[in-house]
């Protein structure tokens, strides 16, 4: 976690469940594997908090110190507990082995603790109250932490929680640049602050779009939903339809519901964007029901051979244009025989790229029997990036032909 | 940062960029907007360390606490500078605005600290050096931070650094339990940390893998190089095929240096990766040398018009089966004139499973002209791992037919 190399995701697991009974979390931290730094860290955040959660480094090894920095921050001795060592040596009998001698420091407790039983491993969780801050020692596979976590949450956090709890909305937009979100929609959510149910916004860039996320602190999910409910209109209407989502759906979640509502049928002839579109159609489960086949079409021959693109027209308009970005699409409409037809084709980089068509140009179009919208865009960013904002582009131009908007 | 939704990069950013220049990263946190918190945390982190480094948090609004809190932590009055607030109204005027008077809060600086320029905003950094720790104060969006954290470095850190700097590797592995990828080599990487040039090692899941990450410290890339180099070796010699990248190689960019290198080309069929295996194998620059075209055919009807996969087939064996992921292979492989043909069927869920064929099941088949290998795997987790799973499976069963290793 102290590497270049990795994000941590527990953190983000236990601030979803502490905000869902009330905690809000005033402070993260990464910390390697020394008693003193852990031991300092700790004595911090008990200052800080009135509860802490602490994981990982409860395993059997010497570089395993979160016990002795418990210990340490909270001035209290470490001492072994016959009740745990039991336990963990059973485990391992009943997988036919000794239990190594190294494993007896899981069996280490500082005094005072609680002793939280792990069902999926070896190392045991800790629970200490102390002057009304509590602190939570959980094991760092997610797969022992969060089930730990969730009890410890039923069993020792629910009962002294604030009574309110934290939910959220995210509202997603494509399509306009952050500066203008950010102009058009200031004037509306700094209001919320001040409403009898207060609402926080964070404005956020997203991979395609932007985000803007809302955190209510309420009673109940009905009290949070009504203010949130109200805020993502408010959103809306000065948003108008750059903002496609305000449920958390995805764009292609919501492409799949216009397309299911409408009975209709898509397949897609990608380019540069090598599969990714379709794949991200058929990230959404149940998307059998209105997916049918798509192509991904990376030489100009299989353009051709399988499309029925004509040769007469790549050599013309060249194979990243409007042309045949149209000729795409019809070709697998026709050849699918489905109600939609998606092309993209474009140069996602490195190479490739001319002066009048840089890397990130990409031609869409969304082919129905009555009307073929087209467009170019000028994406920027590396290979993966124009990628992935192609396929929002033309998830973006299908849903505004679904709902009548104009491209 | 402080919410479940997102993750900090800044913080990955900067401990690549300081571990270059031999500075371990010891300690990161996350602090909200309060000066007291914020104070307390530098404070803390000073303590612990030679170097800190705190990006965000210096804007114009009431939020923007961080130069507050670093004079409190420090013990210095804060106070304004009229060079800064010069370029500050210089930077507002050269776009034709008056400097809105909020922004004169950017131009308060702590007493004893170099003011940083910063030519992509408005909110400059600071370096405050005191008792042999530095404080390099940094602008949060990563546009802002990069180039100012680069300057500081070669003005301020290379100077005064160890002399040594923190170079990496990663050994990626397939199709191994991560318990057996321990059990082997743990007895190789164990053996590490006394050589001359010490290594340190860590295991990590990673979405259809195992990664064994490798650090050393060392005076020059050259020697770090070597170092590095026989401690990959002596992991491939334990763990054999399975370990199929050492030196951070995706596994779709050696699948693509392996065709590249046979001059050969593929096609592929997918059904359940729903066109996410054409998308990485795409993803590298390049790839449209020997990547073909790519059919998803998510409905039987696609199946049987494009790929001539025999409805019988279908009928006798079920759609997901390995007669019909030979099919599909062989199909994709014949109409595309490609050297190799790779076809995917399975079952991604959450729904279509079966008792026979629950959620995750996928045939996977690799066709060229004389082998054609198919295995059926049972893979775990939700729909996106399903398909990712797949798709690794996929390019490793290409790998191995590549290498001639068997499948």
């Amino acid at each position: 976690m102290l590497t270049p190399l990795r994000v941590d995701t527990n953190s983000l697991t236990i601030t979803d469940r502490l905000n869902s009974v009330g905690f809000e979390v005033r402070f993260k931290a990464v910390v390697g594997d020394s008693v003193d730094e852990l031991a300092t860290v700790l004595a911090t955040a008990l200052g800080l908090s009135d509860l802490v959660v602490c994981t990982g480094g409860l395993g059997p090894t010497e570089d395993d110190v979160t016990r002795e920095a418990v210990a340490r921050a909270l001035q209290v001795p470490l001492e072994p507990d016959q009740a745990v060592l039991d336990r963990i040596r059973a485990r391992f009998e009943r997988r036919g082995r000794a239990m190594p001698e190294i494993n007896r420091r899981q069996a280490l407790v500082p005094r005072g603790a609680v002793v939280l039983d792990n069902e999926q491993g070896t190392a045991p969780g800790l629970w200490i109250a102390r002057d009304r801050v509590g602190l939570l020692v959980l094991p760092g596979p997610p797969r022992e932490m969060t089930p730990m976590l969730e009890r410890a949450i039923d069993d020792r956090l629910v009962p002294h929680g604030a009574g309110t709890a934290l939910y959220r909305r995210v509202v997603k937009i494509t399509g306009l640049m952050d500066s203008e979100v950010d102009m058009r929609t200031h004037p509306v959510y700094s209001q919320w602050r001040d409403r009898p149910i207060p609402i926080a916004t964070t404005i956020l860039m997203a991979p395609g779009g932007i985000e803007l996320h809302l955190t209510a602190s309420a009673a109940s999910r009905q009290e949070a939903d009504r203010a949130l409910g109200t805020a993502a209109r408010e959103l809306q209407e000065t948003l108008g339809d750059a903002a496609y989502s305000a449920d958390g759906r995805t764009l292609e979640a919501i492409v799949g519901d216009l397309l299911r509502a409408g009975s209709l049928t898509v397949a897609t002839a990608e380019s540069c964007t090598g599969g990714l579109l379709m794949s991200r159609l058929t990230d959404v489960p149940g998307s059998s029901a209105y997916v049918d086949r798509g192509f991904v079409c990376y030489s100009n021959r299989a353009k051709v051979e399988w499309l029925g693109v004509p040769e007469a027209l790549i050599d013309e308009h060249g194979a990243v244009s409007e042309a045949v970005a149209r000729a795409m699409a019809e070709g697998v409409r026709a050849r699918a025989g489905t109600d939609i037809g998606i092309g993209v084709t474009g140069i996602a980089g490195p190479g490739g790229g001319t002066p009048a068509k840089p890397v990130g140009t990409v031609a869409i179009c969304v082919a129905t029997r009555d009307r073929v919208p087209v467009r170019t865009f000028r994406l920027h960013g590396d290979r993966e990036m124009v990628k992935y904002q192609a396929t929002q582009a033309a998830l973006d131009m299908t849903r505004r032909l679904l709902m009548n908007l104009g491209t």
